[in-house]
């Protein structure tokens, strides 16, 4: 195709500029994972996507996971694992391997990236200045212990609040300690929501490896209330795979956050795409009080076919 | 032509990034006049990037002229115009309408235009807090005197600095007053120039109804050093009409401004475009200590055929 | 007479200290207009006074009128003018003039008298940062439709806030715009009014061209309550050309301004005399919390015979 | 004599309005003593200067003595005093009382008159924060040992500028501490220079219990350069008593402030009538660079015959 | 005794940590009086306790009394003083002497000490910045007239805590004014309580010449809430001159300052003992909500035998 | 041995006065490492001192080591480790075990056990906020390429400055990156050097595992001056496993850092008796100025002989 016109060059600009202004000095938590911290091209175009938002006066703050690379390690060092209901039991060796991945590997490999790409991200984890207090799911020894898996009792947003305010970007490793000290593995999804709401957040950008939400006919669905979302579980028509990601969506929306975005991670420059275009590249989710298939300040109503 | 690709919106956006954060909390002074001021898309277009400018953190001032209205109210007014050497002479009732004009009209209409768009525009003149200072060119009675026409001696941009602190954006109509309080009538480009130095401006943009420098092929400059373009104006190549336009830009780029754009205000969104994509619309100007051929932070030369 | 003796100089100095102490800080709104504005010698002392308040630390902010300028200028032009119910008719030719006589000629002269005699005034108008938001007292074609006169509907008083901080003079010419950027024409006084409510004025002054507000006996009224003040109207007392005046400062009143003075333009210096002397030169009118007969702070009760 | 008029009393405000606004936010010391100290009258018009200069913007710091006092509480207390070349020889006993009287009766006393006139006076003295270091003049038991009695090593001008910058108004007894803690009498005179040096004042006001300084025909002369002021002193025109008045005032001039007034304490409001108007109540001393027999911003020269 | 070990040196530092972080930033007011006050080595031990206090980042004030110097400079004056219920009749000349002898004598002396050892002591009364504002406990003539005895209207605390947000050391002599400015003595404890209410002071220590507060057994008692001081009163196991101390702490608790120290001025570094280690010298008041027997923070009970 | 007597204590927390009040809000770098980082009583009793420096206003920031602890990750790895003149070749396989157990464990447990008594640490490495930019000590291929080993070329302090400044205790593993991106192996002594000179640190300690530097007869040194620890080099008095740690001394003082601190780790609670005691557990060097065998404000030479 023919390189986009002038008028085509001002004409994407200029849609951008209300999402700008709307978004500029705000916070944006992205849960990033899946494919898009896995390809070389994408993850490229994630960490530019990140200085972009922070160029323009945007805060992004992000979370990472880390699954694979932990099973990886974990196999490495010839250390069993076994899951109960889909939580890896996490003994002592075991949740030291899961923290020296997530802290020690993952999350610099995401710092040096945004930082080649120009930004100043700032790695940390949920220990640091006691960011994530947690405790263990069930205590040892009683029914459904699982081990060091954490479950949130309190989140300190100041040392991410005043990163942002220095112009860093945080990246943080979804590990907490609880009150005595123990290191405690979290839900990526949810550390990032609780985040969220605690920084009250304008977004919450969750990145996956599949198109966004569909109704029941299969196709993508623009845009989303939170009683709509609860309707499309009860009716089935959401997915086994994608029931977590809306309830952690709708978990955010209920703790005060304004829009929560579940977003195609496989598109290069899904955030972006997502956040200053019309279209988008994936699906809205919103409080009650937004009227159904309109979203916030844009014209059309997005809704096309998956694709 | 096809809409644009996901993928050409993104990098449409990632190629205004740098520039983005390059000119971000820097003032890009703009002289506005010919078609841009009287078309009426190009006027809509000309205050969106105004708007657009200061969403993304840069403070644009603009300085406007208004030649042909001031002809047209003198004319209803029966006030007939004597020029000599390309300046009017301006007695007291011709001022009176010169002032009237570009600070009671033209000022108001630029004004309510940005603000229409979403942006807050405050219309001074260079009497308002002692912006400009002048004094006529030539003393009553002397030779060459041509009235109240004035040249500038001193500029004090506290005003102005201080609107742009509290994101308003100055409209300037470029009328001085004298040490004795005479109001006297400022080249606006002259004006602009000054202003830019006062300011310690990032940029001069002067907007012109051509398509920029060309050279003795009559293919356009994209990147011009001073010393390149005083030769060019030496040779004869730089012809009449643009050679105050260069004159302006060689004061300003000898007075602190880092750089100066002569635009094609014909183009949609030429400010816009210029400013945030590596092709621009025009001819930009700066030091010698600029290699040659070289924009800066630029991959391309720029140079194409004019068209 | 003979010179004031050193201690009778002393006296007046210390008369002024407890009004510069109350007032220090305070904003206070001059509606300017009538002979103050055109006779040589009070528009010079009227600029005294401003800057002489901004030096002890006041911040006055001046809104002007224009009437006899407009009438001229329209009748150079020779365009006829129509009046209904006192309000002119104003179509679009003759807003335009309206305009440039308010914001481009009165408006650029009192602020160059301002800053002859050592002040920092900034000419604006209403439309400037959306300070004054209005619309047509009659939609077009409906019946009382007198074209483009305004009545207010929203005060932004941040640009005008803003001015004060830096220490700049404010001089506003009462032109506002509508939500579609319709220039509109307004009162003067009624806009000096709302500007003192949005500024959260300590005063507002009335320039006029009379002694004050007078009793049943001819008797200038030294201080009023609101309440007095409508029993004067009710009972006929205030005659036909006070009466919009003291509606205007009832309104000012009602709005939350603490006090509203009208006073006699025609007396050099009426405003330095008002504020900072126990005698005055007008009326002053209060809330109706203060005891009538008693002016806050001073000793005597005012009344006096007028001329 | 008849009441001034409503334009005289304009003027007395208009005339004190450059000196208003050119010393706002400067510092002036006044050191406080002779008749100004004792006569009732006296003692209120002073005060209420401060509290004027205070409420204009202006930072008085006023430095007392106190001699009178000391004698007598010395006499009541039967401690015999001696003189040596016009010092008062100060044992441990005599400091006692010389601190008890200067800090706890004649600082107090004024704090209270100030704070009575709607001023915030605090009392300090040169021992508070170090506000003055100083050593005696002589080592007990050397030649010259004249007891407590210091000269000033060095100002610590930090507490007076904090209490100046929460308007409050610093009233100094002129006692010292030296290194070791000892306490120290300092005359007062030079105490208040010193502190107009470290304070960086606008000006120092010396109240005397004469007319100011007179030339060889017994004219007061209303101002002087260092340099004329020195010939004085050298032809014997200066009389014993002013001597080190004018001394004191060479020595303040040299060490950076700008204007040194030796005014009539005698004289009413001697403060703010030196001040703000332009005849003055006494000698305004400056440095060589100002033009003799010119008062800075004065038209007059103000040479007139003692009264 | 042997030296301290490393390790004891260490635990003591390390059990004054949790103390300096509680305590850091807040106001503790001391009121100093009795031995600490005249013996040679209980001053210079106050003095370094106050100087530390301030150099971990606690803002000490102090209030001071000094009856026996009174006492002895009224014999010196030979003027007989008369005592009614405890209180001084106060004739002028009496009161003349109180306020030279806290202000003028004692108040330096305190505040040279401080200095001596490195602090930044500003020495004032309650006259200063019109900190305490009291009347006579009678009315001249009125039943119960004992003449310049004040007790107290108001504290505006301004002016202390600009000294403390300056890091200076306010010392305040417990002498205040009447609204018509009549100097009165004010009991020091009762100054020292209501100045620590008004600037939300955390601590009020009141030094005193006895062990603390004892038992029925006469065993120190190391904590008490309000209302068992009040039975303890009520029992008579509080002793007479005990009382005044007690209904002080229980006004000042009851006023909102956090807890009341009345501790053994005679032991050296009464102050750094009672507020860094764990052990205390005297008894700690508290308000109802704490647990009896239970000091906050603190591990031990604390009940001792005195001795 | 009997308790502390209350004087003991007393002196003990006088004795800490003069050093808390010279080291407020100062830095001080603290090269954590060797018996104090893997003993548990020793690891309590460090992150105690760490969290009382900041609560008496100084800033502490750590760099950690962790040479046994990588030689175990890489052993259960089976990843075998060669060593060159005393550097280990690190390959890709090597770096990432590195991080990960610097970044991702012994970091974190240092946070945890900070932030256990009471700290709020925040963990980071040199890849964050650009902290430590490095290239590799020889070129992939040169001779004495040893892999991922890296020097240091820039340090940006700005992240660490801001942490500081929020009240977060700094925590920092030494891994940099390169201008491209490569994760590279830091020797920590040097960047806890390199950090101290950047922070322009009052202090550099370095923790080590022996008693400090000893002179020719085997006494611990006290005190030292950089020419004099050049010349115990030189003489070879001092051995060679104290050699790079006087080297990295040097360094920092040359590079203005004020003091450095040899001490010994095995000491409980050795960074507090090093900083607040006269005494010390170690050697302090300082420049050349500071006069030998004098330690800055401290009486006693401090030459004791060593164990």
């Amino acid at each position: 195709m023919a390189d986009p016109t002038l008028i085509e060059r001002a004409d994407i600009l200029l849609e951008a500029l209300p999402y700008i202004r709307r978004f500029a000095g705000k916070t944006i938590v992205i849960k990033y994972g899946g494919h898009a911290m896995t390809d070389a091209a994408l993850k490229q175009a994630f960490a530019e996507d990140v200085v972009l938002l922070k160029a323009v006066g945007i805060n992004p703050v992000v979370v990472h996971g880390g699954g694979p690379q932990i099973d990886r390690m974990l196999s490495d060092l010839q250390i069993p694992s076994e899951f109960r209901r889909g939580l890896r039991v996490t003994d002592a060796a075991t949740m030291r391997v899961v923290e020296m991945v997530l802290a020690g590997q993952i999350n610099g490999e995401i710092v040096t990236m945004i930082n080649q790409v120009g930004g100043r991200a700032v790695g940390i984890s949920g220990k640091d200045g006691n960011l994530i207090v947690a405790r263990r799911v069930a205590p040892p020894g009683a029914e459904g212990d699982i081990g060091q898996v954490g479950e949130i009792v309190g989140i300190d947003p100041e040392l991410v609040a005043s990163l942002e305010q220095r112009d860093f970007v945080p990246v943080i490793a979804p590990v907490g300690a609880s009150a005595e000290g123990e290191s405690l593995n979290i839900n990526a999804d949810t550390a990032a929501g609780r985040l969220a709401e605690a920084l009250r957040a304008e977004k919450l950008l969750l990145l996956t490896d599949v198109t966004g939400i569909k109704d029941a006919d299969g196709n993508l669905i623009a845009t989303l209330t939170a009683s709509e979302a609860e309707r499309l579980i009860a009716s089935g028509v959401v997915t086994a795979g994608m029931i977590p990601k809306v309830e952690c969506a709708l978990q955010a929306l209920h703790g005060g956050v304004q829009k929560v975005h579940v977003i195609d991670g496989r598109v290069r420059h899904a955030v972006l795409l997502e956040l200053f275009t019309d279209q988008g590249v994936g699906t809205e989710l919103g409080r009650d009080a937004i009227a159904p298939g309109k979203r916030g300040g844009r014209a059309s109503t997005r809704a096309r076919s998956a694709g």
